[in-house]
């Protein structure tokens, strides 16, 4: 299965180039090809931008013409901000990502295309285009720059085949507290409220108790927080443990 | 209905402040927080790079510490790269911006805070958020800069638009607790284990601290639960207030 190419038209700035190697390499892209870059190629701009994505401009192929680059291409998207006359379907980067895994997994080789930094794709190359791939933006102000556009291409073709549990809890040498540990903590920490008054008046008592648990319930408490919680709740509630500034009775008030 | 704040913890570049203003207005977003700007503030390269979106530089706020930043916030999320020795709800950008949606549909202010460019943000401003938003990205290179994860974050808060809530907390006669309480909940609840000894040895302090605030972080703690838990731990930690039970220093062992 291959992944798709990435097809900048007359790409104005090598540091753009470079933050473009950077992006797409990012989300597992790395096939980076140039038509008719306006500078010298290579370009040490580039490679300064491109910061770790060096490899992705090294294997950079250029071509002189669109045609030229795409010529081995089953599948090609035109990536435009402004909407053209032209009828050809219009999909979202997410719609896109999908068209281009399917692609993928047909064993075809796809590819986007980007224009120039200032004036976009001309329509000669959009013409060359399956479909055009549009990012919606705020209708009062959009100006995605070349690197934007291509990140946000290249991310939703990685998310496309992503597994990422959409929330996952980090746990680091601990695990979940289970039922029994979180009621034993409520039990510590309801005898503790009983014993110094906190859950008074005694109608009022089930109600308290009930807020109290549903909180620390929310919390998804870890094995590790119950022993945590426990111990400053014993030290809060015991007489002074290592001696010093809590009064004595005598001096209360 | 607020749109969320994006929070530049000690951003470096100038640059890069104005590439990410640009890069939230394409999507929306025109609440800019700075909190303590390497360079001078208002910056002539920012405004360069911000090319259209001077208006969010315009209006930008400036503060000295992120606790200031994001005082106002109901809701955090923190972004982060790397994975942190910490218990919290990890989001991918699509599902974190689902949950800004929800808490912005419930009249809550949400808040997205990013570090700066070289460390990212450090442990401590990220126990102030709910939860990370993390971007999925090629494990052999993951290497956006600043505006890119700005970008990705607030692109999928723009295309989140249309989504109606999966998931609505229910809040009776409260409302989510600001960062302000919450902070303050912190401070008093480490005061008292500060003066009864519980955050011993000093070494182990900072972990400590970190930890108990990430739990109650987790907790999308209410109004309410902060007075509840104050009220809990000024009754646990004072000397006993009705009268009682509680042991005298005579009678221990």
């Amino acid at each position: 299965m291959s992944d798709p190419a990435i097809i900048l038209v007359a790409p104005q700035l090598g540091e753009n180039i470079g933050t473009a190697a950077r992006a797409m390499f990012n989300f597992g892209l790395d096939d980076l090809r140039l038509v008719a870059p306006r500078d010298a190629w290579p370009s040490a701009r580039a490679q300064a931008a491109a910061v770790g994505a060096k490899t992705v401009l090294d294997r950079a192929q250029v071509f002189e013409t669109t045609k030229d680059a795409v010529a081995d291409l089953n599948y090609l998207l035109a990536t435009t901000v402004r909407s053209r006359d032209m009828v050809k379907p219009v999909l979202t980067p997410e719609h896109a990502a999908r068209e281009l895994r399917r692609e993928a997994a047909e064993g075809m080789r796809a590819g986007l295309l980007f224009g120039p930094e200032r004036t976009g794709l001309n329509n000669d190359d959009v013409v060359l285009a399956d479909a055009i791939l549009s990012v919606p933006v705020n209708p009062e102000f959009g100006s995605l720059n070349l690197a934007q556009a291509v990140l946000i291409a290249s991310y939703e073709w990685f998310k496309a085949a992503d597994q990422t549990a959409p929330e996952v809890l980090e746990l680091t040498h601990t695990r979940p507290a289970n039922r029994d540990e979180l009621i034993a903590l409520f039990e510590h920490l309801e005898s503790e409220l009983d014993r110094t008054g906190f859950l008074y008046p005694p109608e009022k008592r089930p109600a308290m108790v009930r807020n109290i648990r549903n909180f620390f319930g929310r919390a998804r408490l870890t094995e590790q927080d119950i022993r945590t919680l426990r111990g400053m709740i014993a030290t809060l509630a015991a007489p002074r443990p290592r001696g010093g500034r809590r009064k004595s009775k005598g001096e209360e008030n």
